[in-house]
């Protein structure tokens, strides 16, 4: 067995099964491409979400209407419109742990369009985490993640894509994914990759198509994970700081034969939460959107805190939009991180404001809060509009 | 239509329908009751977890193995037994958004045997929040779960009681189910229902059992959570200062004709996760279980803090437990959070050991860690045999 001839051919035979794999999903692709662009309704370049006209949401209290208690947060004044969220398309990159998350909620919550990119397969050492099951192992997880999600809320219109982000060849084409070619329409980009590379690779595609992106991960003991909200040329970009977990560099000293990193179904699905939160508040306008949050489950602790853009950052592009946004925005911008209208924020003490109970929060946990406050740095009176606005100018 | 005698009849008619509803749901309780006495495998009062003995748990790191990463989580040295899952019990009352999140994540994690309790039945309006499908509609809930819950993984035995928790009729069994025969097997309750009364019954049912649970909640306008790890006779139980979400009284203005409280799969898929994550490591005995955690996603704020046991507790069973508590362990205890085995936690700092990057966590954050470290008090050296040990004697 240990005869390098042997070897050799085993090594070659090896390559040739892997390529096999790699043209199968080529393969895949184009048909799935293909078929997009024989159908109008589908294409790329369509500027129309299919049923966006038809697509309503009633607030009727019964049984049968699956969006009552998400138009609920508008009857009790959390948003100011919720159908907002049909006009709006989520890519979520990497589907794995935190990604097949983030998209079951968005199906759930009725967002508008849903692109999905990833190009591996599931398999059963996937099980240890939410959504997949055994039947779909084997399948692509653009695949499983499409049949299954269209089961769950056939209103999403969702579409998936077996593409590895770092692979230069598909950069065009997930530039125009990311890219949104009507202005009515908000698309956000949800980063749920698992390696430092595909993060660079985001950031550089959502830098040249001007799109605001949260970034996500967890820790390779699976016991932390962070969210971070990305905004091109407001907030730092991911090569001007990326994270501490990340910046370890204990990524690359774990791939090795029998070793793999741990993973929960808890860890993920917070993270998941959290970013998913994170987008709901920006796409809906309320309350704050954190730029960076951690958490760490061993002690029940997070931190939340802010990233100013690095003005000698490595990515050309970034300093380029940080140029823009400064020139356009003096007057409107204190700080760096963006906040929704502020009148449809909820305040903490409103919450509370029915205690008959007087209960009280105790006074260390409202310096806390304080705290909080002023380590959070806010970008008042900027609207998504405004938003919108700063980033589309070149 | 408004005739009086029209308008009792239709009453009457309603009523009759209801009882026939309850009336099948008990047929169907018996019907799995009966089964499981028929087979002493299943028996109520059977003390060993079916499988136990023959279950296993591989670390080899290959795409079949489903647990290959849950035990990376040994090999990493988060824990020192992950196996340790398999003698654990876990009763869930109540599946609804956060309950069958919790058992979704701990079919994953491989438990040994999931208790779920329930008395709703699946409906379109529930699926806004996370797990249940279009095809549960109808069914009740935890006929739902145990179908699903089974695909996703056999190794864990699930057992589904249609039962109100509410109901004095059914303390008894609830009781039963709740109370382990064995020492040797680890029992948890998690109670994820939506109702002051409910977690009243609760309480009293777990300071009866001498078994500790984690409570969980959600605001009614669905941005606000928390979860509170009950220690009988060590921490406050929830008569002794039940959270400030339930006791604003919302709740009980909220139950009006066309009016249903909003909900969200974000936040209650983040309680779910820190529910569950702290109930890993109260079982695994790894890091520190929080006492009380509120999280408000509007600022992304976190709380938590430590609850003593109330000395006027309007529980008599509290008192008892108390009691039982103080006179057994006044050399052991310092004060009222359960700390698993310190030696198998991971510190912070462990976490960026490589930090080849030399990335500082900035002083803000350290002062925030360290308080958050003096807010949160411990119990060192109390073992989780300690621990039962304690809440044994009567």
């Amino acid at each position: 067995m240990d005869n390098p001839t042997t070897h050799g051919l085993e090594e070659e035979l090896r390559a040739c099964k892997q390529k096999i794999q790699n043209l199968l999903r080529e393969n895949e692709q184009l048909e799935m491409e293909m078929q997009q662009m024989k159908d109008p309704k589908n294409s790329l370049s369509s500027n129309l979400i299919p049923n966006e006209c038809e697509r309503s949401m009633s607030g009727e209290v019964n049984s049968e209407n699956r969006y009552s208690r998400l138009m609920a947060l508008q009857k009790m004044g959390v948003v100011s419109d919720y159908t907002r969220i049909i006009q709006c398309s989520v890519v979520i990159i990497g589907i794995g742990g935190i990604g097949i998350v983030a998209a079951e909620m968005l199906s759930r919550c009725g967002i508008g369009e849903l692109i999905l990119i990833d190009h591996d397969s599931v398999e059963l050492a996937n099980m240890n985490r939410m959504f997949y099951r055994p039947e779909h192992s084997g399948m692509t997880k653009v695949e499983a993640a499409k049949q299954s999600l269209t089961i769950i809320n056939s209103d999403v219109k969702v579409s998936g894509f077996n593409l590895d982000v770092t692979n230069l060849d598909n950069y065009d084409i997930i530039l125009s994914l990311i890219q949104s070619d009507t202005p009515s329409r908000q698309r956000l980009v949800l980063c749920c990759v698992d390696n430092f590379s595909a993060r660079m690779s985001i950031n550089q595609l959502c830098l040249e198509a001007r799109v605001p992106w949260l970034e996500s991960g967890l820790s390779e003991n699976a016991v932390s994970g962070h969210i971070q909200f990305i905004v091109p040329g407001v907030t730092a970009c991911f090569a001007c700081a990326p994270p501490l977990v990340v910046a370890t560099g204990l990524e690359a000293s774990l791939k090795k034969e029998g070793v793999c990193v741990a993973s929960l179904p808890t860890t993920s699905a917070i993270i998941a939460g959290l970013l998913v939160q994170n987008a709901l508040k920006y796409i809906l306008r309320f309350g704050k959107c954190t730029e960076v949050l951690a958490y760490n489950s061993i002690q029940d602790f997070f931190s939340s805190y802010c990233l100013k853009p690095n003005p000698k950052c490595s990515f050309k592009l970034c300093l380029q939009r940080q140029e823009e946004v400064i020139k356009n925005s003096e007057n409107c911008m204190s700080n760096n991180i963006f906040l929704p209208q502020q009148d449809e924020s909820i305040q903490l003490e409103e919450v509370s404001k029915d205690n008959e109970w007087n209960i009280e929060v105790v006074e260390e946990v409202a310096d806390e809060m304080r705290e909080n406050e002023t380590e959070v740095c806010e970008l008042k009176d900027l609207t998504n509009e405004e938003l919108n606005e700063l980033l589309k100018i070149s």
